[in-house]
């Protein structure tokens, strides 16, 4: 396990040292100053992780995949850029989210001059499957565009049913993971039925990462998770946690619920009773056992591909999602 | 003339048409809602044009470049949301623009997801040059994100010579013109000259296009041309005219000029000073043979092709811009 903690660490280096050299220009100062900022401002790397993995669980060279697992992550951060826009969010890892540390029309084309330089990235593969690579992540953008547009509009209704969180979540955050893990195999020189297995362990393990986040904002520990506990309560987000007990609560633990996503948020002092229904319903329990489900539908995927270094790693990589608590 | 003028209708149809079939999708309604009304907006579709002439005139056939016609017309509608909310803009084309009509978090949106459309356009052409079509868009991209940051740039700055503007206009207006003919010319199959004789004729023709659009704005039919007369004076837009005017200009008339790019704009009743001020110190000529000279040096460009019909369109369309007066 060690072993791949480190290799994750090197793969990381390698992408952060990319996306700082991606950026050679200067001028004009009002635009690159701030994407430098953004292509320097840290983060997991997941996606370029399983773009590279995903290449050479295949057979492929991770440096066959370099470009494309930098223009997945540059993408990721133009997403990151104009949702902090939408979503009046002041910070970001830490650090001022652009729109407040410059202002929100620079923050619309810094988040522009993204999406352009993610496609400059993608488009150096050398590859005979460049087309194929550019459709996929394509209609990766546009998914990720109705998946926010779609997590606009619940915000401002009523009721949310568990299947439409999870098609909007799918799109906004899922998709890409999985277009991550499909581009790697495809550039890697993948068969029909290894492309579709990384698809797959994308599909679930983005699933598994994105219900995760909701269940760390009530069960992480603060410091480590660097978000504070509950903010999704306060702010009524709708995440997996809330639309499913409000589908199983009853009597004045549904008022409540009612009242959180009709509002749009709570008092922070009833984080620990809206977290008290969470555990009586049962809804800790089910998210805990819906990643576990999904962690073992990407594995099951994983065990389809011929045994190798980079699926061990991939192996390693999902068991580290289920374990996370960053 | 009549001929290529009928022409030109049949062509915007067909990219009209397209556009409002390029989305078939209803959901989600906060997103596409409004795509549909910024594609089925109108406008002179000259990129498009641009785009299936260059293909025809190096013996490509339009439809091998219909798909590549529609993603510049998307792209160039991107630019025009986000333009918009960045200019405070309410209305474009007589009708409200995308964050007046909605509001801002969608007009991001909106734009956002007019880029993933353009590039799904764009990758339907099937050439055997579409990786090179894909670099020449979207470093199209890339330099119009680049040249709307030096105009806001410019927009707080007391001084920007003819170079920097000549520069920034380039890159924000010129450049998806010059990409446009480009890519039509490389679909087309053109030979390196025959590409970098169209890529030429799109760089002149958008130049010339560009002052021509400042010129009109002074001397226009204002019901012809749907803006106010002399708006940009009164908005203290840094114009070809005015920062040529104001590098020639002395004594009380550069004081005025120099409080119009300072102070950002003057009132309404100094228009005819101004107008006067470009009259006398031989900008509005100047302009003129500016215009004339990139004219002609579009159709220098245009005479290294062969003979055909779509070069006599070609030939039009730069005789047209040069008289028009919308």
């Amino acid at each position: 396990m060690k072993k791949f903690s480190s290799q994750y660490q090197r793969y990381k280096e390698i992408v952060d040292q990319q996306l700082r050299s991606c950026v050679r220009k200067n001028e004009p100062r009002s635009l690159y100053q701030p994407v430098r900022y953004v292509l320097s401002g840290g983060g997991k790397r997941i996606r370029p992780l399983l773009v590279l993995l995903s290449c050479e669980a295949v057979g492929g060279s991770m440096r066959q995949a370099q470009h494309a697992a930098v223009a997945v992550e540059i993408l990721h951060n133009f997403t990151l850029v104009h949702d902090d826009i939408m979503d009046n969010a002041p910070s970001r890892r830490g650090r001022a989210t652009v729109h407040t540390k410059w202002d929100t029309n620079i923050a619309i084309l810094v988040g522009d001059e993204l999406v352009a330089l993610a496609y400059r990235e993608l488009l150096k593969t050398q590859s005979p499957y460049i087309a194929r690579v550019a459709d996929i992540f394509t209609e990766g953008v546009v998914e990720v565009c109705e998946g926010q547009a779609y997590d606009k509009e619940f915000e401002t209704r009523k009721h949310v049913s568990v299947g439409e969180y999870l098609l909007m979540i799918g799109e906004k955050t899922g998709k890409m993971v999985s277009v991550a893990s499909e581009i790697g195999a495809v550039i890697g020189g993948g068969s029909a039925s290894e492309i579709r297995a990384l698809k797959l362990y994308g599909t679930a393990i983005g699933r598994a990462f994105q219900i995760q986040d909701d269940l760390l904002d009530i069960v992480a520990d603060e410091k480590e998770f660097g978000k504070t506990i509950g903010g999704d309560i306060v702010e009524g987000k709708k995440t997996f946690l809330l639309i499913e007990a409000y589908a199983r609560a009853r009597g004045a633990d549904k008022k409540l619920l009612r009242s959180i996503i009709a509002g749009g948020g709570t008092a922070k002092k009833n984080i620990p009773l809206v977290r008290d229904i969470y555990e009586r319903c049962g809804v800790v329990e089910l998210a805990k056992q819906t990643i576990a489900r999904n962690i073992a539908g990407a594995n099951e995927q994983l065990s389809r591909l011929q045994k190798s270094r980079a699926r061990d790693m991939l192996f390693w990589f999902s068991h580290m999602l289920l374990n996370r608590n960053f």
